[in-house]
């Protein structure tokens, strides 16, 4: 039976819970969401003792399943101070699962500066002083700890943003390579850890008891129709696997919704510099060597977004140049060359920093005059700042909104303090309906209406009508049960067209849990966990007025296409007028 | 008949405009919050083209009443984010007023970062470009523009800090002899100043039409009344014009409520140094020279609190040390040499920071290891950084609640933003209740429960009673409408005890307006004033979880009485329970 771990940083005690009968069918997302909505106080300071942070794997996390091994992490967000969910791939969702733990969950405050290492193996769960690990950025971490711990452990850490408690810094999970860089990145979540003292967890699956479906015969059935619509679908099957999230970069541009200089254009002169198709060029025959494409982020995945980028000289640079990171410290930034993204994605896995927020923090730096658009020299100067300490450096590592506010400037892209992704808003209502009015802040993975407004994938929606409340209320709906499944969100792109993939997405979490929900019961399940985040916001002082996109975004008209984000507030409070 | 006078920044008009009968009895701050309520969106970028800065004399402001020269400053608040109406002595609202001028409202902004002077005289309004003092202190801007505009105009203006739009930049006016000390302080309002590219207002009542009041004999023989009763009151005719506000040092020390060492006790060791009592020695025994007490914030000033505060040598240092001052810039930093504490007050002047605010934001960087509680010398170094505009320097000028979250300090004494004054809540609870549901932050001035809980003035309350809530109500809307009439706060010593000096004060407010309010109307008036300010925060996305005292309050005793802030959610939410 599974267990949860709660680690308690004030007496340094690890305990082992059984799961109460109410959190059995919660996992991921769920489980975090749900944890946290229990046991946080929503007005608590959530770098003080009465937060707590959530590791969740997926319920399907450590089985057969394809792509299932996203780890959810949760608490009360620094940066947003609402609730928060980010989610990573990486190793350590499937370890957590194999060793029969639903959920780690760290507790209270140490007394003093020190910072520990978590240790959880199938023996038990205990505390290591890390005083040897403090100040080291996550490469360092990462291969110290293999070397201590042995050569396929997963590592779950900080680097220094988030010892320095700044409210950008995420939370590192190691790769099948020992990289660094998947990244539970958005919210500020390493700033709780760092808060926590704790610096690395490390997860050593041997001889643990594994993951065992309720229904062994049709688990397997259900994951074999999931598979096969993964495999044949042009998203999953081709795009993703040779040109990574990337892809989108060059279609983004055409739709004139990449947002470019610190969203004052919609298209990108240098796009096609920084394209997926550019990384595949580079990464598998210009520079051959240690590039990759089709690279997965955990095992099990047949998506394989990932990839890993060389530099010039065939070495390996970083894994992997995805969408949101490349938009964010390239075009949003007017840098265009990729080796520069590469480097500054580089400083932020190592540092230990969202990319997308560093991304927007640059940008915002830019246009208040620290450095001009387009350097990217002077942007990894920048960025090299944050894991100096500087009072500079303290400034970016708090991201977009307290630079903005450091530096006067008033166009900010974020929303309820957490930055834009890379898709514009003005460009594209829909996904604007999502950042407006999603619990975690502005988040495009929060529900994804790019597919149908730009990808042609769940239907065709016109990009430019605003009526969205609907789509926008779906998609986040059908996420919240997505990222509670241990599924990557990407499985979406096949399944919202082909119902067999739909089928054998949630019948496969009906035979691993021994339920029987419908697809409807999808979409409720999914509305319970949003309405619970969204109780928990509420409490913490969150209203409609909060559910807006920044005021710019509806006075400056976007070029090329010359619009503005002109979605009726009424519209956007539609979102969740429902009752479960 | 008077006017309005608006100055829009993005085309440089200055139009005058008749007073709406709507608009003819709210002077001061009534006036302020019901333009800004009126006229900005509450969601708006307070460093944005949509948000105004409204200055309003009082009602009586300019006539000769005692003690009536007070000038409310509104606007949406970058501090806070709240409505804000921060209040000054100086010259400038008696003469605004005696130019025939309800308010002035800037609104709009320029295209560029230019910076120009508001020069308003009899003759109108126009605007000059002030491009030779950017970048300049207070000090020496009042210097240059009296002697470009001739000796006595008052000068409204704003520090680098302004410029900048640090959100801890105030708005000072000058006083009788040119010092830049009388602030407009509290919420960031230079940095709205700032963003409208307004360095100064210069002033010049010369040849205006001056104030008359509707019923002359009258208004005659209540202003009598009142000041009768402040110069025969203990507090007002004796202990503020010998001791200043600074009085309260060694009082509140006493009742261990004085925040020492970023709140973290009730009582500093060195408090006597620090004292009225020591001030007033010093200024006119010990350094004879340029140091004065009973000095008067502007003229017609019939308690004057205010002193000139000499170097060793009696050299003029600054003017004036008063008690929020000297404790957060003293105790506050645990700071006890009181030359230290009078040059970081004059390098706030001169910068354009308010005292309370920079000496939290201070206390919160020793708290994060910058500096070391005590250190003077230090303390200044670090606020001379603000002028710089160093990142350091930036993060500073920015206040208590941005430094705590640059340097990860989770003890931050703020509410809504804004740092809480020199009574700690936890050794007078009521003073706590104001903090927290103030409309502007915390606040001691918007609801000054001291008065009964410490000092006996108006009856007397145990500062350890946790019902509260009616007390803080009824003062928070007797303020409102002081606030509104050009009267300084601090004739409520006098009229709490004397209901001779109330009758004088509301009622010279009738012969002033020639209208019949009775004592009931004035608490109502102050009501809706607040009503009027608390529905725009609500429409800002304020709530009840707003209204609440950091976390810290509520856990951490404080010696020497080892008590905590226990007044419950519901007595807070108690405070608003009120229908108009």
């Amino acid at each position: 039976m599974s267990k949860i771990l709660r680690v308690n940083m004030a007496s340094r005690n690890c305990l082992f819970e059984d799961v109460p009968e109410s959190l059995r069918v919660l996992g991921g997302r769920a489980l975090t969401s749900g944890m946290v909505a229990d046991e946080v106080p929503p007005t608590c300071h959530p770098l003080g003792a009465n937060n707590k942070l959530v590791f969740a794997p997926g319920l399907l996390s450590g089985t057969e399943a394809p792509s299932s091994g996203r780890l959810s992490v949760g608490g009360k967000s620094p940066l947003t101070g609402t609730i928060k969910e980010a989610n990573a791939g990486g190793l350590a969702s499937q370890k957590i699962a194999r060793l029969g733990l639903k959920a780690i969950v760290v507790e209270g405050q140490p007394k003093d500066d020190r910072f520990w290492l978590l240790r959880v193996n199938k023996d038990g769960a205990s505390l290591l002083p890390a005083d040897d690990l403090v100040g080291k950025g996550m490469y360092q971490v990462d291969r110290l700890l293999w070397k201590q711990f042995g050569r396929g452990v997963a590592v779950v850490g900080i680097g220094p943003a988030g010892e320095m408690r700044l409210t950008n810094a995420g939370i590192s999970v190691n790769d099948r390579e020992n990289g660094p860089g998947r990244y539970a990145g958005r919210g500020g979540l390493g700033a709780v850890m760092g808060a926590k003292g704790i610096k690395a967890i490390v997860i050593d699956d041997l001889g643990g008891p594994g993951v065992q479906p309720a229904d062994k015969r049709a688990f397997r059935e259900e994951i074999k129709k999931l598979s096969n619509s993964l495999l044949s679908h042009p998203v999953t099957g081709q795009a993703l696997p040779n040109y990574g999230t990337a892809v989108l970069i060059n279609i983004m541009n055409e739709a004139g919704g990449l947002p470019t200089r610190n969203f004052s254009s919609g298209r990108f002169e240098g796009a096609a510099k920084v394209s997926g198709e550019v990384i595949n060029e580079l990464a598998t025959k210009v520079r051959k060597g240690r590039g990759k494409v089709a690279h997965p982020c955990h095992p099990g995945c047949v998506i394989k977004c990932s990839n890993v980028f060389p530099k010039p000289n065939g070495a390996y640079h970083v894994a992997c140049l995805e969408y949101e990171s490349v938009w964010a410290l390239g075009p949003n930034c007017g840098i265009d060359n990729i080796d520069q993204i590469a480097e500054l994605n580089r400083i932020c896995n190592d540092v230990g920093l969202d990319t997308i927020d560093a991304g927007a923090t640059i940008a915002v730096a830019m246009e208040g005059g620290l450095l001009s658009f387009g350097d990217g020299p002077g942007a990894i100067k920048l960025l090299k700042e944050v894991g100096k300490g500087t009072p500079l450096g303290r400034i970016i590592g708090n991201g977009t909104a307290f630079t903005a506010q450091a530096f006067g400037v008033t166009r900010v892209p974020v929303v309820k303090g957490q930055a834009m992704p890379a898709y514009d808003p003005r460009a594209v209502k829909g996904i604007g309906v999502t950042y407006a009015t999603s619990t975690m802040g502005a988040d495009h993975t929060s529900g994804y209406t790019i597919a149908p407004e730009i990808l042609g994938v769940g239907g065709k929606a016109d990009p430019f009508a605003v009526s969205k409340a609907e789509l926008s209320r779906n998609f986040q709906a059908t996420t919240a049960y997505i990222d509670s499944t241990g599924y990557c969100l990407f499985i979406a792109f096949a399944i919202l067209d082909d119902p067999k993939g739909f089928e054998g997405m949630y019948r496969s979490v009906n035979a691993m849990c021994g339920i029987d929900m419908t697809a409807d019961d999808v979409v409720a399940y999914g509305k319970r966990v949003i309405k619970t985040e969204r109780s928990f916001n509420e409490a913490a002082g969150f209203t409609k007025a909060h559910d807006r996109l920044p005021e710019f975004m509806r006075l400056e008209p976007l070029p090329p296409h010359n619009t503005v984000f002109d979605v009726t507030d009424e519209e956007l409070d539609q979102v969740y007028a429902f009752e479960l």
